[in-house]
């Protein structure tokens, strides 16, 4: 198997022939039947061996890794399980080292057993997921088999220690510090902003020219990249320049609506932020991806007084649906005294069809269901003590305050569903951004304005 | 201290103010006296904490880093031993991990508790070192780090830990599929040019006409670049397209010599090889450099039919010297008689001045010599079976062979001095280069030409 | 007037400030009436006086340019036609110099004459032309004015002369030397791909889905740039590599077909090149960028053989009609009995809805208009002696043959209407080019394949 | 001779083959002799015919300009005067446009003819000149022929009109909206540094170290640039901050001397302009370059309060010696008096070796030297009325002031014999600049300081 392996390398290197393309013995059958995994664990093994030398080893990965990309499902998941159980640490060595280490008789060789403790604890897989780098698109390689992974590992227990040796393989790669900010505008390339269209999470783009408006001049559009990943966003945010706090998504994605004059802009609205990769879940990018944003509207536009955000409340209606099952808890005698005398159960309205478009329902529900909104945001916590909505315990640990409860700003189906239309501002205040995240930490404490602070008395 | 680092971190990004240029609480006394060490541990200790959130203590670990770069040499060494000593790994949590790893009910939870293991053995310096990154040259700051611990290790035992540590950070990050392979040319900038006249570590570099003559048409110098270092090579070759195999480097870099007819090139000659970065010994490149360039050069220059190399052999006089103090073991009967008709003694005739203008002395000396040369290239091995000579132990390892002896290929003072003036060529013949590699790997068996094979009998 | 022009140049190249959008002097009312027009002379005069130096009065145009850009249609023209009959030629200033001219001593007395004689008859109006080169976008500037002036120099005479200046401005400018070949991909920038669409000529792009079809892996798209005008094509081509020579437009641009294997092409088909800038008409690039794409693809792709168009015949039909009229000059015998015979009239026939989906019709067209298009190709000439059609006059002179008609080629309403679904393929005989264009240019003769021969037989 | 010119012109673009070097039917001999005219005119002859198409006829010119590159001066020489003298106007042609132009019936038929003289009066030699920018490197081709021209124009007075062709062709393409202005620092690549080097035509660079001193971080250096000339610098301008008025030369290019603290900088000095291509001789930027580059010092450095040159006076001393022969022109009966009881002699004086060195002269000389040289350059005006000092009048056009007369600024042994070591700052006052441009073309009127005016009366 070694033979020739260097010259596919140069070849690859050279762009000329791409491993695994031609009709050779690199190839397995697609679902990786049964008889031919011990060709597989040669394979394998000849990489970690790497016998013809380190540049041979990894030819052999790549063309591995080419191989793997031609397999189907079915296949590609035997290719991980088989690295999962069989690559794995090797439980006689470390007690061994183990021993080593119980034994030492110094502090000094006793940190040198620890380095071999810990250098022995990575199984070899981990450095055969590393030789991938190989591939002219390895990094990418290695998120998406990450993402494939993750969709696998709930069925497949055993894939577990194999995603978490690769998430911490990613975590080294993806340091923050390796990121590239950069804005995205309609003179991006179009292979790029059709993956904003397809990885937007928050408010589906609809079109190309929904697309267009959301990089107009009075918009902005920043996304973090790896250099390796140089046509993948990691995530971006999409930013309005207005006047005011905004407190309508429909009205902020208007394709018809006039630029706003960027003179009078004085605040920066976040109301979109998705993550793109999902390999890299559990990986985070967001509170990084605000703050660098800021510093540069900042230098930009030197009159911009207010950084917040338009976001959603993703878990406000089934906690809202969870809670008027037992109504007394969540409405004032007051409230339910009118809903009463209305003859009307909040539970079953907010189920009703376009309750949204009858003005009286709209007028009798706006204080009640702005209150409960701020108690949501404000009060509901986890059994650890942060928000329960996950948006909001995003912001709060990044050191925003809840800033603003808006009623009826996200009308879409979408919005009405999960949200009963309600969304709300989170505010970067800069100098205060430090201290509300250190009080958040350590107590759960959110910071809010003095007027949702009225709403939660 | 967390007050304000995040504004500071805007600056930063901004390019506005550099943290610690500011004659401000940042700063340490140059050579960080006893009386601020416990402010220093305050500090690392909120880089670890986190409290104000993750953005804030990067923005700490990057002004730590500045205030770091402020330290007198003293000083620098106080603070590294600090965090060697002060922020290493916690032998208490290792053994609680150690007996859940030992008790694991099944394989399920014991690769569970190996993860955690592994991950508590990562001692916290560890993550310090990484938060560096957040410098605007983080990257080349823990490389000249590490350089700087290097140095100081010999003297400081305590630091080699976090030498290692650092040393395991940079293998991540330097991983060879994130290199990017360049060229140089005279077309590059200039501040990166001054460099390779800098770093040059093999034939120094006279002058900015001599590199511009080693970058002319006929040549062509490449290099490897980290993503996060661009002004920075890692390793640099220098290449010369000539006819035949060259066999004196003196020719090689005469600045009056014609330039070559590319139309009649058939052999690339690799003669000159340096490492850029001491703070990544340790961490080899080179291998890899040799192959990409090959792989390139074949692209362009299509009658290209040799790859090689004109190397030193730096250990060739010491060994010399050495055999001939029990001459009997060196000589052959032969020789021996020669040299005593002639009066003559091998010993004291190579430390005679300028023996190599000596005609008779040159026409007695080249066949003894050579054969000496080949015999030291070939049959030497250290202990472990590799070659002795550590350049030819480099291109053995990478499947090279010992291809021609030359004589007088280096008259300047080093050459004579070092290796009695003798060069060697190492040819990449690219089918053999698999075998050779595992043949020496396995068995040292150093591969060459029939020639040489010759001068061994 | 001249005050502080200098000192808005600065913002203008700062970024800072835009001429003309502030409330200011410069500004005149949108129609631009009579009581402005002693000011705007004032301005022009200024310009050209140049009194405050050089870089004032580049200043002043470049104000003057954006105060022509918030003029409405009726400022516009008024505009430009003070500029075309107020600041051109001085007639006596040009018999001054006829008469040095002619009462010249010497021959280099002569020689001096004619080069001030040439300078006098160049135009004020051409040197202000020239000085609208300082707005940022001055070349685009004065691309779309000369478009204006092309549109509005039918009902305004008066406009010619300038039209022509700025012609020969443009002509100097847009030397082929100066411009930039470049692919476009789907990585292009959006902002560049939205253009194609608004300028694509031929075939209408319908959609993002089709133009990203345009732009796959078995399709080039190449522009022409100029560096002063890098976001707009000057006009660009699409190819097709395809293996034969393609007959059918539709086949070509279905979105649903397969992916071309390019081991497998042999050909690359032009199938539609179109000028982008109305106001670059009359100054051609289309014969040097399909010579230029050639190049480019021979070097790509080794294997292809031919390069061919698949093109319209747009003045088809209108000559199919006007010779119907009067049929026997344009019908063989055998053809006017067989449709006497069927009962058929061909000029009723080609009105006739959907005629091309009758089997039996298209039976008996097919031979009958494929043998009249030969004709009207190869055999139909203008007054000047080229070909009628103004496309085969285009291919023709660029040296290319006509080399297969293609029945029911274009299905589309446009390509029934213009040219009874016709379509033709001009060949670029690479060896043959300049022979053919040499024929065609001195005797009007069209090169043809021996298949197109047959026809005309 | 027009077979296959395009398939040569198809490897020029590809970058294959280069025409001329090969030893075939295209070359000339060096010296270009008369039997190989006939070829030549041929040659010239068919590129202007232009009967294979316009292809075709730039690939011939492209060959032709390689060829041209291949002779020697006396066959170049002789190139040009061929050019110059056989492909001229034709006055027949004119004569009959002028009869034309005189007897218009009306002014659009004169309009008409006037564009057709017009035309008729661009020789054909200026269209071979313009087929010339199909070579790779086509512009560099005619800025470095026309230097050629400028060279050779007074000893052959038949190739002027060829020259003035040339001129007329480069001021349109060489336009200053087309330049691009671009800062110069030690990232900037050594072979563009190296043409400083050769450049600097006001204080010689004297080595690298020198070179790099003057890019360091308290100094700049811009040049224009033209879009197809991207390694060439047209004129350059090296740019000093320092704080107050620079008043020595020496100083500023101390090597040794500690970098000006940006923050404290209040004044960029200008202290070397130079043109960098001969050929462009009479076609000027100068002006330009000084207002972008203080309009982009401006938006980098705040603080900046004055914009001013550190010049040469290069007329001073041959005009002080012209004057000396007649002294009582020039010094003041009190100054007469002081040299005649010191037994001395200006003229003499100023002819001495290594006056400068003392103490009393200098005392003595150092008023009376500040007075003439305020004298000549203010009042001292060539018969137009503009300074007779080249570069007072270039700095004065462009609407600077004399501030600063600096008595031993240039103590060079240049700086000595060319005006006895003075030197003076001109200061762009940004507010008066337009006005003093005014002032001094209208009536040669300098503008100066109070300071230069004390020294005036």
């Amino acid at each position: 198997m070694i033979n020739r392996t260097w010259s596919r390398l140069r070849e690859l290197w050279n762009g000329v022939a791409v491993f695994g393309q031609s009709n050779d013995e690199n190839r397995f059958s697609p679902e990786l039947p049964d008889a031919e995994l011990p060709r597989l664990r040669q394979w394998m093994d000849a990489c970690l061996d790497a016998r013809g030398g380190e540049v041979s080893a990894r030819a052999l990965a790549a063309a591995l890794g080419y191989a793997y990309m031609d397999l189907n499902e079915a296949g590609r998941l035997r290719f991980l399980r088989l690295l999962a159980t069989e690559y794995g640490r090797d439980n006689r060595v470390i007690e061994a080292h183990i021993l080593d280490w119980q034994q030492a008789g110094d502090e000094e060789a006793r940190q040198d057993a620890a380095q071999k403790l810990h250098h022995v604890l990575e199984p070899p897989r981990s450095r055969l997921l590393t030789l991938f780098n190989e591939l002219p698109e390895g990094v990418k390689f290695l998120v998406d088999m990450r993402a494939e992974l993750l969709d696998w590992r709930r069925d497949h227990p055993e894939l577990k220690p194999l995603e978490q040796d690769l998430k911490r393989l990613l975590i080294s790669w993806f340091d923050i510090g390796f990121l590239k900010l950069e804005q995205i505008s309609w003179r991006s390339p179009a292979a790029l902003l059709e993956k904003l269209i397809a990885y937007e999470a928050v408010h589906a783009i609809q079109s190309w020219d929904d697309l267009k408006n959301r990089l107009d001049s009075d918009r902005r559009c920043f996304a973090f990249f790896h250099p390796h990943m140089p046509d993948e966003p990691l995530i971006f945010v999409e930013v309005a320049l207005v006047n005011g706090l905004a407190n309508s998504i429909q009205n902020l994605l208007d394709e018809c609506a006039p630029l706003q004059d960027l003179q009078q802009a004085d605040t920066a609205i976040f109301y979109s932020i998705s993550n793109a990769q999902r390999g890299l879940a559990g990986i985070s990018f967001g509170n990084f991806l605000i703050k660098r944003v800021v510093a540069l509207l900042e230098r930009e536009f030197h009159h911009l007084q207010r950084f917040a955000t338009l976001s959603p409340i993703p878990g406000l209606r089934r906690w809202l649906d969870k809670g008027l099952a037992n109504p007394e808890s969540m409405l004032l005698p007051a409230e339910e005294k009118l809903l009463r005398d209305a003859g009307l159960n909040l539970a079953d309205l907010l189920l009703k069809n376009r309750w949204q478009e009858d003005p009286e329902l709209v007028a009798l529900l706006e204080p009640l269901i702005c209150r409960l909104t701020a108690r949501y945001l404000v009060k509901e916590k986890r059994h650890d003590g942060k928000a329960v909505d996950p948006v909001a315990n995003f912001h709060l640990s990044n050191g925003a305050r809840v800033e603003q409860i808006n009623w009826l700003a996200d009308r879409s189906v979408k919005g009405i569903r999960q949200s009963a239309g309600m969304m709300v501002n989170y505010l970067y205040q800069l100098d205060e951004i430090e201290q509300n995240s250190q009080q958040y930490t350590e107590s759960g404490g959110a910071a809010h304005s003095a007027e949702v602070g009225r709403l939660l008395n």
